[in-house]
């Protein structure tokens, strides 16, 4: 019988370990709240991570502080590079700032003005393109080479992970041992950090992943064995439209994961007005499509505990009165 | 020359350290946000107390526990009565239900459906009166006559004063020795308990009150040395819109309130939202009269760190998506 070798996987728990300590003076140590009212609806009782109430509004801030604050000065003085018209940016952006070195992010001209502002207003560089005529990946190339900055990844680099994955520790610290964990995903990188960590903290607790239906590729690529694209994600959840799962985080995901969840927009939506009616706190679709998996009863019977990443709460108003 | 005979104040500090040791089983210790970006924009170091985040919505969890946990299971067995349409319906109800007492709540026939379906769900029971040919307060009577149940009235009560004091008192204990402390004033239950304790732990605190333009009772009392009524307050802050200050809490305002600052109702609107889309929490236009009037630079100059009491956030999700 042949030996099944195990692929190395490319973060272990020491990792988000040592980034809880380096992410310390920028990340904020995000709240922990309950409902009865939750609990009654899923019944399930859940712990919900807030990471909405971030700096930053989202938890990218841990996975992007992580790895700039590795950087040497002399790495820092090249600056750094992220494209991401969304939560990424700005978390590059903040974090940059906070040790002096030059952020350039780059985003598709037609982005929203407000999260420009805000990422401009965070005292990063923008470089912007046309989605339809260019390649962000071509021009973080061309600055990267023009430049010797570093590029700062969304999700799939070890620093990035190892960083998210501290929402987790930070909860199952507060909590103690629960029976569930779940999270959004869209590239991975919140899930995989938050899975290596969770297993090592609480060895039998059963990981779960959130994902829109009309962006489920983490789903199909688990049920495949292999990374499978989806090419056109469609869905409100603007933060979890990655394509396809990463490179480095896929590996941890298939190790982990027990099943990936599906929602539907409807349920994302009815997630945001619960969470902002009920526990009163605002949360973007992606970050509540953990929320929205509970709420939906769409965890396998037999788990009593829940520990719910909500992962971010950057939402137009305009949008949210659309509800 | 006359000694002048300064009133007896209803409650002393030792009242509401008593409180906070009798309400913990049932009112939540709700946590204190800070925001850069406020901050950036009011010129002054807030620190939120969040009882927007609190059990059933709002701060008065704290008084009316306070007040029920207080009574003997002879007079629990009568029951008690409370008439509002608001948080404090909800609030007594919560109460009730906890140590097993039968509430009775008195609400006009035209209160939101959402929040009778809110009170009912606590499992109180709801006497409904027509707002124009009947009084509550007769209702009221009425069924107190009959029941031997207990009153708990919304403000004017020592209990309630010295329970809702308690949000203070945790702010306080979180954040030590502040310039200001500020709270949304309606009867004065918030306002005069948070005073009394605050003076104690910091005995140079300057005390301010937040009240709309429309509803402005307690402003026009502190000028005028005695009790005036606004006979119809006209303000989107619906919590605030009581008609004159308590007789027990105006002395106590009146002893320790520096001035009463006023916020107009588009200022409470534009609140609201920062709240939401900033900080990422729901507070409801009376809960966020506070957080107004420092936001629109209203303190007078030479405060540099302020307590901020956002004290409700029960707001309709048809209301918000007007703003």
């Amino acid at each position: 019988m042949p030996v099944e070798l195990k692929t190395p996987l490319a973060i272990q728990a020491g990792d988000v370990r040592a980034a809880a300590e380096r992410i310390r003076p920028l990340a904020r140590r995000t709240p922990v709240f309950t409902s009865a009212g939750f609990d009654a609806e899923s019944g399930v009782r859940a712990y919900f991570k807030c990471e909405n109430l971030q700096r930053g509004g989202a938890f990218k801030i841990r996975g992007a502080s992580n790895l700039i604050l590795s950087l040497s000065g002399e790495a820092l003085s090249r600056g750094v590079v992220a494209y991401s018209s969304g939560n990424h940016a700005q978390a590059t952006a903040i974090a940059a700032h906070h040790v002096g070195a030059r952020a350039t992010i780059v985003m598709p001209e037609d982005a929203p003005r407000s999260k420009m502002e805000a990422t401009r207003a965070r005292g990063a560089h923008i470089v912007t393109y046309n989605r339809f005529q260019e390649s962000r990946e071509a021009i973080a190339a061309g600055i990267l080479a023009e430049t010797g900055a570093t590029l700062v990844p969304p999700f799939d680099h070890p620093m990035i992970m190892a960083g998210q994955g501290t929402a987790a520790m930070e909860l199952l610290e507060e909590t103690g041992p629960l029976d569930a964990l779940i999270a959004p995903v869209g590239g991975g990188g919140l899930l995989s950090g938050s899975a290596t960590i969770a297993r090592e903290l609480n060895p039998e607790i059963r990981i779960f992943g959130a994902e829109p239906e009309g962006a489920n590729d983490t789903l199909l690529s688990l049920e495949a064995g292999t990374r499978v694209t989806v090419p056109h994600p469609n869905t409100i959840a603007d933060g979890l439209r990655s394509p396809k799962p990463g490179e480095l985080t896929f590996p941890i995901l298939q190790r982990f994961v027990e099943r990936v969840l599906l929602v539907s927009d409807a349920e994302l939506r009815a997630t945001v007005k619960f969470l902002l009616l009920r526990l009163k706190i605002l949360a973007e679709p992606s970050g509540a499509a953990s929320v929205a998996a509970v709420l939906f009863r769409k965890l396998p019977p037999g788990i009593r505990s829940v520990g719910v990443i909500i992962s971010g709460g950057n939402v137009d108003f305009e949008e949210l009165a659309r509800y």
